[in-house]
């Protein structure tokens, strides 16, 4: 349930709302927006009289979220989040790129990426220290290890870095990486998400392999009600029957969210297709369709990556990308 | 399997290697493309000795080639194929607009939207007359009277036109109808491909709700297999377990059936989403994406249309859609 | 809408409502079952007062049926729907089991596998004329020749036949085919559907490659709007994202369907996993869960089958398999 | 790779082979069966010289493993595995019963709902204190405290107890738990997978929403590397586009599974289909189609549970289907 207060709404009889929400069992999270004050009431809410908060002097309006997520929902936070990184930030209107190898490999290789990508005009650093492998026989990234060269890689560079996390006792090694990713396949592990949401570094959520948009927005949500309202949403393809391309990119989740939620979205497409050469036409795609970014992996040497090099650009082949995105996403859907 | 011929290769030596082509039972189709002859060899090649076809003075190299699919294969056809309808082109570079009402309802709407549509710059206008309708109990389109319809709208406006079949029985009515679409329903209807492969007429062959690219590629091949070149593919969204869009518009189809055929390829994002507000978004994107081109449902009133009005943009959405769709394909894959 | 009559209502009474429910635009169809008179009304019964009718003295109750399904609708027809076809009945409790060649090929073949599968009490024959192949280039069955070498076998043994149609065109070749099969790919071709409700013969409806079951019913649905209502619906597994199995058998299709309607459902576990040595397996499943019958691929020589081999079962092990399965359909779902 | 030694091998010759594989990165796992003696090899094989192998004389057969998984493969372990479980057993021709309420909510609930499976049959008890939760909102179990209820109905009835773990900082709280349970939402958290390969205790591993049968079997690689070889596989039906049942239960799980690894399979009804009314019928098909056994939700006052009310059994129809269910076994699959 919204509750719209009206314009200069006396400051005690607000408060005096609050209590008195809280003896019905139900928090208040105020969101001051460009236009409005919106008090949201997260809790149950099923033995609320509306009627009797529309009559209430400081009211403006009152209606229902029907939907279940509620700190993460557009009704409950009308503006744009922004999430800033360093000096990068996504959402509000840029397109961001993120770029960087599949696995943190050697010290000379995620530097030299980095430095690759910079150039090239990414916002911030990915790389994988913690690498989920179908196969306990495959590369399982360098771990502590490959976090050191990825926080060394920012230092020659001073670009932000997102890593996956795995487990929530791996948290500590992270405390100097900017975003946390969750990956696909932690999308749902619940734990690991309420244990995010107490901190306050921001949090990068990948939908999983076959998770409807809903249950995205509900993973968000936990986040979101430990206290952690930083949180990049990413579209990276879901499993359907096709198998020319590794998942099915699902791009009308860029709308579909934008219209939803307020937490900005970006687009994996290198884990979507699984196919270095489709790569450049689904990026300039998710920037004309509307997304907050983009997610791509770069490898200086793709036939030699540890984990799918396949898929990965060169630097030459993003760096010629990253100059057109901006303009695609200029004329595309977020000014129309 | 397909034979590169050398530069001016003799011509009676290219009959004669014909002929006895024809004798072990395989056909051939001779493909001029911009800086090559390829001889393509239709039929069961099993027992025909590549290595004896490579020695040969005409021959310049031989490959078979795996894929079930040969005279849709762009290894048999490098250059773009262009559909040519009147005026209008599918394919070859440009980004042809193709937009309408799902439903031919009455006269006067349908050359509204046509007028519309053109001044908003169309190439060809759609409109449905057999109505494909899950229920029995629903509106199953004007049929003939709906053609007729369609027609007057042509004359009215000069746009060429677009319309569903569903059964040959309907052929004739079909006409002067410039383009045949078949439906996604309708894509494994092999005895209806076969039938339209007779004809020399344009068909829009729409992505069934799940079969894959090979799969649409196979149909095309069943058209192209009755001598009828002239087939346009359409992605028009898969089925998935997401449910907050009608279907899962998968523009992925684009750069991989580029890749693989010659034929041109559009987008539906209308049936593809299924809602009014999040079909600019995807247009740009399948724009940006490199499509050859877009079918859009439009309609004059979509409150009251007789179907598919959800879905459906105000000839001023689209008017507004058209003018940027243009710019965004110019600086997207195609060009990249 | 459905009506519950009183017992023993006045027959005079039932005329002047229907007469009356006429003049609105509502059909009736009266439906006497073991216990009680149902009326169903079909057509839009939106603007029909409900209580209006609840008073009447011949109603005993009144129900909306939200489902789009009605004549296919359990609620409108209380008892299960057998299909006779010849001594054979589908539904009412038994299992039937309907056994083939996936193609017809040669006289000898057809009538050896029949006599095979009569010997092991199948029910029926199944046999294709008329092959549905993904590429133009496969065989496309005997055609019109395979239905009669179909025939032939049916002379000599007795057991009705049926076989699959692709086209409106073809019926004419039917006349002496005991039960007309629509394939998965043809379940939403609604011209032919349309077709077949003209006709009195029994239609046996496999749902699509991804078709709920809801489309399933609304297929069924145009069938029995044409006047038809013999009709078995068949089972034989969707399209999914795991490659073990050519498709992915849904039983509880069986459980959920004989709940929503009255019609009989088959199961076809040869289709859907695609190889022979768990269709025994499956076969078994489908007896457990209550199914009314099995239609199962059976090959003399599967090696050298002209399609399908690769699922299809020997003679022997068909026998084995069928003498195994009346045992379990006797102490599955049907008596619990 | 897998070796097949010949009978009576001598065995410092077999040493020797162990020793020099080891240094050629390989480690072996013998298996004895009942009928020869395996020696799998684990690791990098690709410079291991088949024939060299071959040649030596306590070698019998040779022969690649193509699949990416060894261990859990029935080409490196010909007989079943059998989990043993207190007095129950999982695999090896019987049909176990688990069944218990989704949630612990109260001391008498648990105990009660214990005694009445137990009277029925059941050889474990299931029941949830730490639950997956799609909302954070809704109810998370009792956590520790519902560890201990469900002791404490062990206490009172000697069934064992299954368990799911969501996290590996929980897996302290399971000590006394028989039965480790990953749920589906977890089968690809790989940390998790490889802490509980360092345990002894048997694993239940549920079937991921959209998980392949191969990735499954890798999660089950996953603790088999860790040295932990008890292990039990459980389809629970798969995301797909039907809406009628909460998932798709896909029984072809189970003769594809039994086929390709030696690892007991038992399937889960209640959260395939949602839906309590269709649980018996897909139980039976279950035993029919040849699992080990059955995890089932019974609750003795569904309407009011915490969670999945909807699809739990009351203890009367347990007791019925569980009566049904060994029967069913018996005429089944597995004595076909």
């Amino acid at each position: 349930m919204v509750l719209v207060l009206r314009d200069r709404a006396d400051a005690d009889q607000v408060d005096y709302l609050k209590a008195w929400l809280k003896t019905m069992g139900v928090e208040t999270r105020a969101v001051v927006g460009n236009e409005q004050t919106i008090m949201g009431l997260i809790g149950d809410t099923s033995r609320i009289d509306m009627e009797l908060l529309q009559s209430l002097d400081i009211v403006e309006s009152v209606r229902r979220i029907q939907e279940p997520y509620k700190s993460a929902n557009r009704k409950f936070h009308p503006d744009d989040t922004v999430v800033r990184v360093g000096d990068a930030s996504i959402g509000g209107g840029g397109f961001a790129i993120i770029a960087g190898p599949c696995s943190v490999e050697t010290e000379a290789q995620v530097v030299a990426i980095a430095r690759a990508v910079k150039d090239a005009g990414a916002a911030m650093l990915r790389g994988g220290a913690f690498k989920p492998r179908t196969s306990p026989y495959a590369f399982q990234g360098l771990r502590a290890e490959g976090i050191e060269l990825l926080l060394k890689a920012k230092e020659e560079t001073g670009l932000p870095v997102v890593s996956e996390v795995m487990d929530i006792s791996q948290l500590p090694l992270f405390e100097h990486v900017d975003v946390i990713q969750v990956g696909a396949r932690n999308m749902q592990n619940f734990e690991l998400l309420k244990e995010l949401g107490q901190l306050r570094k921001p949090v990068l959520i990948k939908r999983g392999l076959a998770n409807t948009l809903q249950e995205l927005l509900m993973s968000a949500e936990y986040v979101m009600a430990g206290g952690n309202p930083n949180i990049i949403l990413c579209e990276r393809g879901i499993r359907t029957f096709e198998t020319e391309t590794r998942n099915t990119l699902d791009l009308s989740a860029v709308p579909v969210l934008r219209e939803k939620t307020h937490l900005p979205v970006i687009v994996d497409p290198s884990h979507a297709t699984g196919v270095a050469r489709w790569v450049p036409a689904l990026s300039l795609a998710a920037a004309a369709v509307g997304a907050d970014g983009l997610i791509v992996e770069v490898h200086n040497d793709p036939k030699h990556a540890l984990c799918d090099g396949a898929q990965s650009l060169t630097p030459e082949m993003f760096s010629k990308l990253a100059e057109r995105l901006r303009g695609v996403h200029a004329v595309g859907a977020r000014s129309f």
